[in-house]
């Protein structure tokens, strides 16, 4: 007996309508000098559930290794902490940077890694690193047996506020940033002060860009702290730069568990103020720019037309740029105005692609007052053009009397 | 100024508690004839969310093309609901079976795809094949712009019943099967009972052991409405075939929705009975076993165990094995106790397998009744050697004065 293709079915079979509830526990942790022998941190997380030794691998962001000595730290911590976890491999190093996102030779190496050292789900990846890093690495973890437990241990600041506490991870493919990646929250995130103290200048910076984001869309008072703290941060003064990761972390955190949309399954991403032209910056530098160097100029640029359009007051808006000029951010590349009679701009072509990563309608957040966001999903991109030069001439004072 | 890194932070800063809730929803359709012109159900389904027209690309197992004319239907389809959804690239086509899941290559020509036709997160993606071809366009799908909608459209009784309808995917890796993948819920699921007409007899088969599974583990009255139709269901009876399908899919999806852990963080996998010799088997006989027939086998060897351990009335047993003879099923391949006095043995490398995919602690499902499971930590190979034995030698009847 053979079914008629034509043939209607007798039976009605009504759609099943499926809804499926997951809950994603994690900490994120802050201490100092992670890996010393007296610190018990990291040990205590890997055995928080009760069996042990755990099996664990590492891999660790190359840029760290002048500085600090972590791979002898991890053998000496390993060895400490015997009972409760074991490196059975040796840690697999990883180009600084977007490098590390730009290499599928990396994922496949640290898969190899995994499978080498017959982890389990519940053994442990640990990344080391900056942002780059730690999204390859979170990556390679998240589609191995379909997700083993990933501890972050970002090194940046940049890492400890945003990139390394969230619920992404991703590479580069395409020429396109994060086409390839998933939604995965990490097991733990443990946010170590002491590598703070030798990253470079620009890297320091870097990271309080996204404080400022994070502060303009959500908290007013947390951007008058910034505001107020300016040279003390260019000073490198440690505690301020403490409770400015450990407020944006917060504030980070505090959305993605409270959106409703963790997973961006719509059109809207409130947290990525400032991110679409600093995303096409980074590619149109060819990444000369850091990541937080690129969203201080998003952040201005988006400022100035949330003003230009009439959403956000003159004296705000100049306090915005004064802020990022004061912490040692410069706003304006040549690159935001390649080939301006060029149809479209390359800069622009930006708004597509966020669109597209993103799907649906487009989406952009804008400003209305310091601490308040607001949604457009249509631009004017001559106004964007004045914005721009507004930025190239350094004319915001003049704007004054406007 | 620099931090020294013996330093203890001065400020004390708590751990932060996150919590991530996501909450995900598909519906799983039924119909006959998809890609006729008069069924509006895939239109319907892409133009859900109110906008249109979306883009789509769609992936086929080559192994429907000799019998069904899915090319010439997408096209005509596309054509005829034009203002619904555009398929601007020729659909990719991929091998069938198992070989789908062992080239990575596929993967690559996928996510190339899907960049050229500049999906985004809200366009579509079309799974139309068996089982392993959905798992591979399942995987491709989730790692793209992490996350486009996937539409599955399964054309094997196993893919509409459980592999199709469920949250995973995933391709094999270092000769270890779903060695990468993701916990990724589709979009939707549209079970076309046409394409069942023209499953060879293994594959309609095949499906069968999914039903048989769920059944035992979960409800004994659909193990009775199996048992009482194994001659309708070996005579190609299509609607007792599709009320088998849509019971096996409610089961499943129930499970899933109700489990409290839809994406294995803990180390139980109540769906997985028989499933860890299953997935050996396949693997020992180079795939010349498909996944339904190795189930089979699995279930046999369980429920036997169960039954040897003290667990399963010898009746009950009795009637499972007959059950799946009446079916068609084979309940013994040589692979099963090759080098027998190897240690270990190869088969019995599936326990450490399946507990290294899992993670965590060995935990088996046996049966205690049908319809009921029994979680075990612990098992005893000499009585698998046993229940090995039993079943290669046909000897289930004779152990029914024991």
């Amino acid at each position: 007996m053979t079914t008629d293709i034509q043939q209607k079915p007798q039976l009605k079979l009504p759609p099943i309508h499926q809804q499926v509830p997951v809950t994603f526990h994690y900490n994120v942790h802050f201490t100092t000098g992670l890996f010393q022998l007296d610190n018990p941190l990291l040990a205590q997380v890997i055995t928080a559930d009760g069996a042990g030794p755990k099996q664990a691998i590492a891999v660790v962001d190359a840029g760290l290794l002048p500085h600090h000595r972590v791979l002898e730290q991890l053998v000496a911590y390993s060895q400490r902490y015997a009972d409760c976890f074991t490196l059975d491999v040796a840690p697999v190093i990883v180009p600084a940077g977007e490098a590390a996102k730009n290499d599928p030779s990396l994922l496949e190496k640290i898969h190899w890694t995994i499978n080498q050292a017959s982890l389990c789900r519940h053994s442990y990846v640990l990344a080391i690193g900056g942002g780059a890093v730690i999204d390859l690495v979170g990556y390679a973890a998240a589609t191995a047996h379909r997700g083993i437990r990933l501890i972050r241990i970002p090194t940046t600041v940049l890492g400890q506020n945003d990139s390394g506490i969230g619920v992404k991870n991703g590479i580069n493919a395409f020429g396109k940033k994060n086409f390839l990646g998933t939604f995965a929250p990490p097991y733990a995130v443990l946010n170590d002060f002491a590598f703070l103290s030798t990253l470079d200048e620009r890297d320091w910076r870097s990271g309080i860009a996204e404080a400022l984001k994070v502060a303009l869309i959500k908290d007013a008072g947390f951007f008058e702290f910034i505001s107020a703290h300016a040279e003390a941060l260019v000073q490198r003064d440690k505690d301020t730069m403490q409770q400015l990761i450990y407020r944006c972390a917060q504030l980070h955190l505090a959305h993605i568990a409270s959106s409703g949309d963790p997973f961006e399954i719509g059109s809207s991403r409130p947290l990525d103020f400032g991110h679409w032209a600093a995303h096409k910056l980074e590619q149109l530098t060819d990444y000369r720019l850091r990541h937080g160097e690129a969203v201080a100029i998003g952040i201005a640029l988006d400022s100035t037309y949330s003003y230009l359009t009439g959403f956000l007051a003159a004296s705000q808006w100049q306090q915005i740029i004064a802020t990022l000029k004061a912490v040692g951010f410069s706003l304006f590349v040549p690159e935001m105005e390649q080939s301006p009679q060029a149809a479209p701009q390359p800069l622009f072509q930006g708004l597509t692609e966020f669109r597209e990563h993103l799907g649906g309608e487009l989406t952009l957040m804008l400003l209305e007052d310091i601490g308040r966001g607001r949604e457009v999903h249509q631009v004017d991109l001559d106004l964007y053009r004045q914005a721009i030069s507004l930025l190239r001439d350094n004319r915001v004072e003049d704007e004054k009397g406007r």
